[in-house]
């Protein structure tokens, strides 16, 4: 055996793409286009360098018990990783440990099958329906765990929370996963089911709602018992996985979350202004709950759209897959960006016809 | 099957304790006595808080081609994690995938078996021998990869670039990892022999050398081959692990890099103070080439000791491990930090007799 056999071979996630483009509009990888707030700005500020030198609170006590309030749960009850990705990696490691497959919608984060791939974990892709929509007795089968995004990504479209409760009780031998990446743009979150349902974990990030993409700080909030066997992986695998200055940088963001409010408020009247012009231009799209708008022509192809834009600096997000192939993920930008945005998207089709 | 059972179960790596106590002499967690710089300074300063909305270059490229230039070796051949602990565990994961054991010692850094147990990677400690040293010939022997630090933490010993060669060309049909978290303050690094073999890997880290512990930054430097097949398990783990804020950090440290050898200059020049003055007091030691001292006294409990001087202000690192639990790991901190340290020793000293 060569030491090149003893290498794990994987396919790895490919992230939307990160140009170093002056002026670019980019609507690609749903990050919020308002800046993180002056309180986070005086943070950097005040910060003392010289405290690099010793090592983080291992596990970011302040901001866990900033966090803990602003959910209503105890600090216990909170988990804090290194962006909702790494949280993500870590919770399937620990929680999906069955012989059963785990559980997704076929169209959702394209994350989940990577990791289950780099921990060898079985798992089974869930169909939506036509309407992109997901059909919960589909869940209702043996599986060693089940997870997906409220809002549902690329969809931007939101399940009840009526809906995840069914899905708990049948499922109460299972890990269920709610993954709330964008869930503070119109969708309802599932934090106060985690009282009742030991089973239930969310999963929420620092990146959309709060503008810090930048700083990479994911939160899972469940039971005790959840959380402390997550610490129990994470410290299994990095004693100090968020740095000084990202702790002060989400304790400052948690305490300027009207501002942030303010800035999703703003995102929503944007989106719906976009959604509506977009189909006065014959778009079709899924009622997006999201920063994100997931759209179709029906006489234009996808990729030509995708490629036209990038040619006038507008970067969108094109996914090669199937049942999504004629769709365009959006980024919901400042009103005038998505201005912009229309006004560039009048021109292309006017162009083809 | 319970959601319980599908749980992972792991017994977890215990860091040094973290504690806020003010004014307190903290030489339990080899963290550099002296500031990061003023470079690191004024990056935090400049930096625009705005930009943290987008996400970070993914691959902290800029950095990647400093290492590059200052390791002579090219931007492929450097991984950068988010702190060497995730270097290290990615690298497990990524490298140990064969049917025997990986190897390493006995007294070593304790995080190796704990990433084992993670990824239920079969392991065999080595024992060093009586005075600590690792013994080559222990290492041809079939395994699935093969790890330790140079120099060896916690004794501080070296093993030299001769003997590493031995090791490799005994073993090509593994990886083998030196792990050179503290190679800066009087060790030999291994880089040289990068281009000669494929199958060696490198691990260093921000933390020590660079006073950099708080912001997470390791480094992994090896051929293409492997740090490419790394860089595939990163990004089936965690797209972007290295925040906006660390990546100009670490790059404004790199260019501050005669500022950091000062450092070390002095660090090495207070150890060897040190060395004498407890050597006067009757401990015995290896002879560390790191920034931290592992201490015995042939007459006074180490337990009983790191607790007197827990008591006075001071704390150290015990170990409560066969062979080692009459040591005490001292990390070398500002010249009048030692000075102190030794004072409060020998004032402890005389009271037990």
């Amino acid at each position: 055996m060569s030491w090149q056999d003893k290498l794990r071979q994987v396919q790895p996630y490919i992230a939307g793409e990160q140009p170093r483009i002056q002026n670019l509009i980019k609507l690609n990888t749903n990050e919020n286009p308002y800046h993180p707030g002056i309180k986070v700005k005086e943070a950097i500020q005040r910060f003392d360098a010289s405290k690099l030198s010793l090592y983080p609170r291992p596990d970011a006590d302040e901001l866990r018990q900033a966090l803990a309030d602003y959910h209503h749960v105890s600090e216990q009850q909170i988990f804090i990783g290194n962006g909702s990705d790494e949280v993500l990696a870590l919770l399937f490691l620990t929680c999906f440990n069955g012989e059963a497959p785990v559980l997704f919608p076929d169209i959702s984060y394209s994350f989940y099958p990577v990791y289950c791939d780099l921990y060898q974990i079985p798992y089974q892709k869930i169909p939506l329906n036509e309407q992109f929509e997901i059909v919960k007795e589909d869940y209702y089968q043996e599986n060693s765990g089940i997870i997906f995004p409220n809002p549902n990504a690329p969809t931007g479209l939101c399940v009840s929370l009526h809906m995840i409760e069914d899905i708990l009780k049948h499922n109460q031998e299972s890990i269920v996963v709610i993954d709330e990446a964008y869930v503070d743009f119109g969708g309802e979150s599932a934090v106060s089911l985690i009282e009742q349902y030991p089973n239930l974990l969310i999963t929420q990030t620092f990146s959309k709602f709060r503008s810090l993409a930048g700083i990479r700080l994911g939160v899972a909030i469940g039971s005790q018992e959840v959380i402390a066997r997550l610490y129990d992986v994470k410290n299994s695998f990095n004693s100090y996985p968020i740095d000084s200055l990202a702790q002060v940088i989400g304790l400052a963001s948690m305490q300027d979350s009207d501002y942030i409010q303010d800035n999703a408020q703003k995102i929503i009247a944007t989106r719906e202004y976009t959604k509506k012009q977009l189909k006065k231009l014959g778009f079709e799209m899924p009622d997006s709950k999201a920063n994100f708008l997931f759209i179709k022509h029906p006489h234009y192809d996808a990729q030509t759209l995708f490629e036209k834009l990038r040619e006038r600096g507008i970067l969108v997000r094109y996914f090669h897959q199937p049942r999504i192939e004629q769709y365009l993920r959006v980024t919901i930008g400042t009103q005038q960006q998505m201005e912009i945005f229309i006004e560039e998207m009048k021109k292309i089709l006017e162009e083809e016809i």
